[in-house]
């Protein structure tokens, strides 16, 4: 299969792609990398895939949110989170639509906050929760035998620095998480979410 | 109780400020009423409670989307749908935070199609997800005890117009999903998505 993994370079990503390439073409994008893809713009999404051709999968690791206290969260920050998170991916997907092979996939991210708030996360839920149903709407209309999942992972075991935000949640090995994108990319579920 | 209701001129909004009627001072607001509203425009937020003062509760039954095949959805009805239906529901809750008295509720509208989806409706599916993570979140910070809800109807009843476009969906009386605006009002429940 050749697979684009978009934000490449984060710890999620970089797992993802780690583990795919053990028998796979990887293309790895990310804002830094080459092919380098800002997914808060659609042109360069389009531009993407144009110089890509054709793939079997495309998986999306990518997707910022601010996270501050809801008193603090302005219109701005929420329309950043719905910018970035949410319309980036519902572009990868619809910009992408041409460019995967029969039968191919999309994996989108989302994450536990989606059901599980923490302090400072309501801009990360609203995203999330968008993502999530989104999923589950687009896998009933993709042409072609397409499918869509979307993995939400818990906080990462190796997210330390993350560890204090999210007390007594459950943490999870980035290779767990990989290993949920390989079931998407690499099995026959579409419309579901992954919860790791 | 002195309670806000927008989007009063709906099927949802009127049966939802008739029922309150019954015992509360209810003000009427939509986008052609007066008071008038446009949720997509924070200004017209503010400038709204302003002119009320302080309410008791915070009720919306307003937020449009476009309903169209997945392939015909653009990037612009995706953000159509995103600042309606979701920046218009979270901008009514911050801009509303100084104007709710102590204790008092927001309870906001979602709908069946986050967890179930029809043909045409995956950019109503993206924001309803969004409303229901938002909520489920933002519960958990808001100050001087104000509660959040949301209410999710499935297609109602009365709007028969809908119903070829729900095969099977269970259909609801208008007077139903107004009395679950009326338990999360009235009540104690908080983050909550009541569903019917």
């Amino acid at each position: 299969m050749r697979i684009l993994v978009t934000g490449a370079t984060g710890l999620i990503g970089n797992a993802v792609a780690e583990t795919l390439e053990d028998g796979h073409e990887v293309i790895r994008a990310s804002r830094e990398a080459d092919p380098s893809v800002d997914l808060t713009d659609r042109e360069s999404i389009v531009s993407l895939y144009k110089s890509l051709g054709t793939v079997d999968a495309v998986v999306c690791c990518a997707g910022k949110v601010p996270f501050k206290p809801l008193a603090e969260l302005t219109e701005d920050d929420f329309r950043a989170a719905l910018n970035d998170k949410v319309m980036g991916q519902v572009n990868l997907v619809s910009a992408g639509l041409d460019h995967v092979a029969d039968g191919g996939s999309f994996t989108l991210i989302t994450g536990v906050l989606a059901q599980n708030p923490i302090a400072t996360g309501t801009a990360a839920s609203l995203a999330n929760g968008a993502i999530e149903s989104y999923v589950r709407a687009a896998a009933t209309e993709l042409p072609r035998g397409l499918r869509i999942n979307a993995v939400s992972p818990t906080v990462l075991e190796e997210a330390t620095g993350y560890h204090p935000f999210f007390p007594g949640f459950p943490q999870v090995p980035a290779a767990d998480v990989a290993a949920a994108f390989v079931r998407s990319v690499m099995g026959v579920e579409t419309g579901r979410i992954f919860r790791v």
